[in-house]
């Protein structure tokens, strides 16, 4: 062990001469172990004092939006603050942020957060808490820095706050220690944290996967674990995401092979390859093909240029200088030259791969010499949006390759076999399933007990619920706010229930305003009854429809009685006989606005 | 063969006694073969005269909506009628209808309609095409016809011109003979049908699999495609859904092995089955395993009443008298002698096991000591649907059987093996894939080019499409009108693109709507101007923005030079005022609407 801490401190001092790290700087760093001893001690003493508050702000019964609150006396530490993309009934709703009232209420507890690593549901909701609560240290291993820097300066915030830290060391913040373990997931530097409190450790794994022959070299440390298991672990907050599927996720390498035949076979075609930015070792691998079979690279795609540039200067990907070619020298190459590495592999609406597919995009155009390689599986919600992508490739006679084909996409998240292992590795007392929806935390709970952990001992909490750890156990105690807050344009939380309702009333079968301009004092009509509608009917072809509608409310002018100037049950009798009248004649039930006027 | 034909024949005998069929009579119907060498001389002596036309009018390029029509000289057949569902981008609409454009103008033409099989994406569309076209016959087994019934009472049509046939019964529409040969598929009395015309023979399959156990003993009649390839078959039509899916699709049989399985595990456990209700061979085995083990069977939802009642009039579907109980009398059982049957096994938002899931259903609630087996994949687009009831049933405590987990659903359609045995067993000329979107007809081409289909006599149509076949071969020659035509509420049609294109638009970020009385005199304000939001924000806590967004048309009005009278600039001015400030302040465009009225 000694031998390999030491190597692993060697790469620390490379790490530190790049210069990403010259502005930062630990509040207090330590790359020495604890003494397992000192530490058992340490933790009698205490155990008979306070209580240790586990609060979940995000991250339960969802995949997204991962905050995860440690308490102890009057100090707080936090782990991750990441976003959620919004499905389809959170109409026009750009992402959802986790609910900081909690933490904004104990402000003057928090002593810092600690980041596991850089995907948007980890570090997404960053610049609205720094905006919301405060500026606050926290920490993280470089590309998980460098991204959550190109984020806050979009923002407009100042990056004086951000540490970077290899694995290996370990933050104080107040009383607990926070110890950085490597592990292994589908972005470079991601990390699980090893806590360390008056009442015993905790182990967060972060999101993880155990992959055995890992691109960079960078293994997870399972000594580490099996250390802390030796050490006693009173609680494990695990990944759950593909706690539901068999077997062991293959490593990232066997991506890699594939991309070498792909590209051997289509030999003088030109490739375009879509996977996720955040993929270093992916693009890496693409990359390494393109090499080998002398192919120039065009980046093309916002967050892929940002991505490569961030890594590339943090040299965590190795590119020969001649390799990424500007997009204006295309014309120097044939096609079989040329791979274009883009976004999009998700299908998402504005991305350069869907703007290809349709034809939109201004500088690339695909036709039947063209190959297509989908790096990537669909997120569940975006597998329509993906075949049509597929569609439209294929409409354009453009060979489309998808993992139903080939194996050009792993997983980064730990399958059934692996998380046995992690769990037999580290032998929690407690697990926490996190980073799954009810049915896969349930799939890790039944995945735990059957390596033998009691149900009993399993806790599937929700946002908020506040776990209290001491002497006697574990237990739920309580509860806090947390929720989700939707994000649209540049508003946080002022789009609610009311708001997304009438989007999609207004989305279903659109509405009918109906305008009347009324005589203050003898309730006369002066003007109108004018009859708007949007999304209801095309107007120019159902020009009876809507003469019948204006019939209708006449008829209802008719019959109350305006001199009472009450206005309010005019436009209820107004909304509910062109209601009762719409829906005989069409089935459709539009919202129905009347408004009315005063002279 | 002779013997098979003659029992086939005694099947056929059997059929005709139930009652169904009384008010059915076909127009010429005939159970003997055709002889294959007296065919072979009328095909030569026609194979110079006219042209067979075979045209798609919906089901080419997409899932859905299957319409085929096949021309010669002056007589058209037609193949299915099907509807889509709406897919996401397709707001408030129910569904998805060919364009009967093409038939309406060659209505007299029109010989007949041949059903394959009774779901909705070949026979739902017939109700709307027997209004706008007009009354014709229809062919189809006992099962379809059954559906189809049920479907023309509900829209107060007629079901006089609905014939009963059998597999093997050939239907002469003109001068071209319809065949009935037996398949196999999620619903039973599947057929594909070939069809003898003067250019020779075409064979369309329906929607199959080749299962070689199916549950009741209907056989697909493999013979019968053997024999259409000794006489020759110029053109399949084949059903491209499972082209990309390598191997062979399991049969039926296994799903009732999963749910003996199942049913013992859970004994004592209240069991919820959800599956398709037209998949009545599902069904049967659901109630074989209730049987078997004591369960009395509650039926859930409308489609599942419905089908079960008429597949049991039928004798399609075999129960014992007393399993199936009202669920009134639920109390005089325990929870492990009762199974409830039902749909939603796509998580549609109104069936039956979404509101059990919800807790919104009146009779069924469900408890930690319930099971529920979900027989269904979800479609894609219902993913996060059925995921969703499968979170909250979980949430209730309940025990979810999903096809993760248990082998507990099998597809209806034909995998790769499976189209190449049909492709090696009917040696067709040509192919046109069908029931596919491009990523699926594609799968479907370079399986057929794997047994040696060449790839330019694979016709990759769209709907519209005029295949022309003659003695010289198949071409592609013109088109005909085609496409969707959407259904929402009583309205055909009227719903297109402005509207669907508003409703999106009001969907992202609702509407402002900006309401002034002016003086037709003097262009002088009288009333307003009022500010109306819905879908936007949240007006209660809004106040300053919305008093900001008026004091903006108010500054617009004083810049304006109303005597002019021209409202419709000064509309314009108010859309791009209030249009610029509400983007720079919130990031937001919703659809701003100003109303003028003129006293």
């Amino acid at each position: 062990m000694e031998e390999k801490i030491e190597y692993k401190n060697k790469k620390h001092k490379k790490y530190k001469k790049i210069k990403i790290d010259k502005n930062k700087e630990l509040s207090k760093k330590s790359g020495k172990r604890h003494n397992p001893k000192n530490h058992h001690k340490k933790r009698r003493e205490m155990k008979n004092n306070n209580k240790l508050k586990l609060i979940p702000i995000g991250g339960m019964k969802e995949i997204g939006k991962n905050m995860f609150v440690i308490e102890y006396r009057d100090e707080i530490a936090i782990i991750d603050c990441g976003i959620t993309f919004p499905d389809e009934s959170l109409l026009g709703i750009d992402s959802v942020i986790p609910d900081f009232t909690y933490l904004k209420e104990n402000k003057h507890k928090i002593r810092g957060m600690v980041l596991t690593h850089g995907h948007e549901d980890h570090i997404g909701a960053i610049p609205y808490f720094l905006k919301e609560v405060g500026n606050i240290d926290i920490y993280g291993t470089r590309l998980t820095i460098g991204l959550l820097q190109n984020k806050l300066k979009e923002h407009k915030l100042s990056d004086e706050k951000l540490h970077v830290v290899v694995p290996g060391d370990v933050v104080k913040l107040g009383k607990m220690e926070f110890e950085f373990i490597q592990t292994t997931h589908s972005i470079p530097q991601s990390c699980a944290i090893g806590i360390k409190t008056p009442q015993g450790n905790i182990l967060h794994t972060g999101d993880f996967k155990i992959d055995l022959t890992p691109i960079d070299g960078g293994h997870i440390d399972l000594q580490r674990f099996a250390q802390y298991a030796a050490e006693g672990v009173e609680i494990m907050i695990s990944d759950s995401t593909n706690a539901n599927r068999p077997g062991f996720t293959m490593s990232e390498m066997t991506a890699g092979a594939s991309f070498d035949n792909l590209f051997k076979r289509y030999e003088g075609k030109r490739i375009v390859v879509a996977t996720f930015a955040s993929n270093v070792h992916r693009v890496q691998q693409i990359i390494n093909s393109c090499e080998k079979y002398n192919r120039k690279v065009i980046l093309s795609g916002r967050s892929m240029v940002n991505v490569v540039g961030t890594a590339k200067e943090l040299n965590l990907l190795h590119v020969e200088d001649d390799t990424i070619i500007d997009i204006n020298n295309i014309g120097n190459y044939d096609p079989g030259e040329i791979c274009f590495i883009t976004t999009g592999s998700q299908g998402e609406p504005f991305s350069a791969l869907t703007r290809i597919a349709y034809g939109n995009h201004k500088r690339i155009q695909v036709t039947p010499e063209d190959v297509v390689i989908l790096s990537a599986n669909p997120i569940p919600g975006n597998e329509l949006a993906v075949t049509d992508v597929i569609n439209h490739l294929m409409e354009k006679g453009v060979e489309v390759v998808h993992n139903d084909l080939h194996d050009i996409h792993v997983s980064g998240h730990a399958r059934q076999e692996e998380l046995k292992m992690l769990l037999s590795l580290v032998k929690p007392k407690y697990l926490v399933p996190f980073h799954g929806e009810p049915i896969q935390m349930n799939g890790h709970r039944k995945v735990a007990m059957a390596v033998g952990v009691p149900d009993e001992n399993i806790f599937m909490i929700e946002n908020g619920d506040v776990l209290e750890l001491d002497h006697e156990g574990v237990k739920i105690a309580g509860k806090v706010q947390a929720g989700a807050v939707l994000v649209d344009g540049l508003g946080v939380g002022d789009v609610g229930n009311v708001v997304l309702r009438d989007r999609k009333w207004l989305s279903e079968d659109g509405l009918i305003i109906v305008v009347l301009t009324l005589s203050k004092e003898t309730g006369q009509v002066l003007a109108g009854p004018d009859i708007v509608s949007r999304g209801f009917v095309y107007v120019k072809e159902s020009g009876d429809l809507m003469v019948d509608a204006k019939n209708i409310v006449e008829e209802t002018l008719r019959n109350s009685d305006n001199n009472s100037r009450d206005w309010n049950s005019l436009k209820n009798n107004i909304k509910d006989d062109l209601k009762d009248f719409i829906l005989s004649e069409m089935k459709r039930r539009p919202m129905i606005l009347p408004i009315i006027q005063e002279v």
